[in-house]
């Protein structure tokens, strides 16, 4: 059984315990999470992966999955309600295979139900102690500074660096709140918790340049996106980023030109693409993947798992980074 | 000076160190409530109600004006964040005379400024205590699921005790709050903390049904609407709601016609402000309001206040019920 797995029976026990209730909303963040009454089987519920590394986290260094739970709860509400919100602004309208939440129940509804799943959140954290609140809704508005660049960048081509900084905060921030949480409801220290959002971090780097590789060259079939779908979309992910770095003067230009537009012209798709395949950029989006996942993997190293957990976690990491949804 | 100016000042202070930051996003912030670089007079700051009830409470009570500062903070910060997402959803283009949030940054950036102002609003809380905390998240999920009735009831007609069950969630709850966390931050007991809810739970619906006579006959120099302002935006408020209940049955057919509609005709329209004028609501909206102000004058009696205190609170609670903005 892989480390995810483990967990997942408490978080969908915790996760099914705080979304109960009668009303519309109610019901529109268990359909959000996977629960709703026309899932029949658990399988709609998401890899779990953030609660997941709050409960190993807290284990491995000695905590209570019991007690560790509402945060690892609360993290995974927070990770859900940036999802509804995200959905809403991208205007993406597929959410893991289904309809997104706006599509179904409109935009303004789509709000509020982010927003009730952003308070039920921090609340649920809550359980887990002040300390735990504090730190899940320091991340969860790391993460929302991180979305208002991410929307930004739409108007510029940033440089790498930038784009780094950028999902350092989007998508690293709960990623580094997972070992944070777990190794606070383990009551470790200042320089573990360190060491700790140090795995975390560069986790974070390497699963969100996994998820633009997989947004531009992932299997349609199996993420329901078609090849260059994320350049449809305009996204300017970090292999777009790349080849901006590394074009020439007439290619940034056409570009600019392209992205500038309301919306991307097919021939002009198929070029973007071409070029991405001839600056090779697929290729240093893995490498820098590799670079992370290894990073992360030294990390681990340095904090004083069982063996066994060590293994789990590297494997986990192996294969979050290797993934193909 | 009035009840709410004394808090005035710390409570501006503790706004502007929480919402301190360079980002964009963090200007946006700033902006909303009224403490932009460009607001060169703090006039710009809302009435601040809800953060002074809770110090006002606080102090009476024997607790002490820092120590709840965080919690009324936070609070202010909870109502501003549904502010910026409300004008997102009924798309109201004016906040307090200026551009609301989404119409100068967008609707996604309005998003995520809400979504911020949410988590800061939470986390500062803390600061009051993991229970103050816990008392905020409860009341904003409230909060929100008022937020959704609100706009489930713009498709069909509700009855007066609908419309008020909607209106102590989505207006009533901070107000409960906001007496809740002064009560709280002054450690007294459940028993009180009941009676300070009921005075809450009754200026809530003193203060929305107020708003409601002011959306429709309210001076349009005063508060920037002109008259009949929320028929024209098919606002199903407290006036229409009861006309519908006190309609005949053709008027009703009428006004399910004219409410089913995208938008409403001028005629129309001066034929609900007519029907509103013959049913004499604006006089039994004011009724209402009297009688939810004389209760929450009569909780006040049941709670040990000083006697300045007592008469502050009064006349702060006649003056919220007669108010023209």
């Amino acid at each position: 059984m892989s480390l995810l797995d483990r967990y997942r029976r408490p978080i969908e026990q915790g996760l099914r315990s705080v979304l109960r209730g009668e009303t519309q909303l109610a019901e529109i963040l268990r359909y959000h999470v996977g629960l709703s009454a026309e899932d029949v089987t658990p399988s709609k519920l998401g890899k779990l992966i953030r609660p997941g590394l709050v409960l190993f986290t807290a284990e491995e260094l000695g905590g209570r999955i019991d007690a560790a739970l509402p945060a690892a709860v609360g993290l995974e509400l927070i990770h859900g309600f940036s999802l509804i919100h995200d959905d809403v602004q991208d205007r993406d309208e597929t959410r893991r295979g289904r309809p997104a939440v706006w599509v179904r129940w409109g935009i303004a509804e789509a709000i509020n139900a982010g927003d009730l799943m952003h308070a039920i959140g921090l609340r649920t954290a809550l359980d887990a102690g002040a300390g735990a609140a504090r730190t899940l809704a320091e991340a969860t508005a790391e993460m929302i500074e991180g979305q208002s660049l991410d929307l930004a960048f739409e108007g510029r081509f940033v440089t790498v660096d930038e784009y780094v900084a950028m999902i350092d905060r989007k998508t690293g921030a709960l990623f580094r709140c997972a070992f944070e949480l777990g190794g606070r409801c383990a009551q470790v220290g200042a320089e573990v918790l360190g060491k700790l959002a140090e795995i975390g971090a560069n986790i974070g780097r390497a699963f969100q340049l996994q998820d633009d590789l997989l947004g531009i060259w992932g299997d349609g079939d199996t993420i329901g996106k078609p090849i260059g779908s994320d350049v449809r979309r305009k996204k300017k992910s970090y292999p777009v980023v790349v080849a901006y770095a590394t074009a020439s003067e007439s290619e940034r230009e056409r570009l600019e030109r392209i992205y500038a537009a309301a919306t991307i012209a097919e021939p002009d798709a198929k070029w973007v693409i071409a070029l991405l395949d001839r600056l090779e950029v697929a290729d240093r989006t893995c490498e820098a993947v590799r670079e992370y996942s290894e990073r992360a993997s030294k990390a681990v190293g340095r904090v004083s798992l069982s063996d066994d957990g060590k293994r789990e976690l590297l494997e986990m990491i192996e294969h979050l980074t290797r993934r193909e949804t």
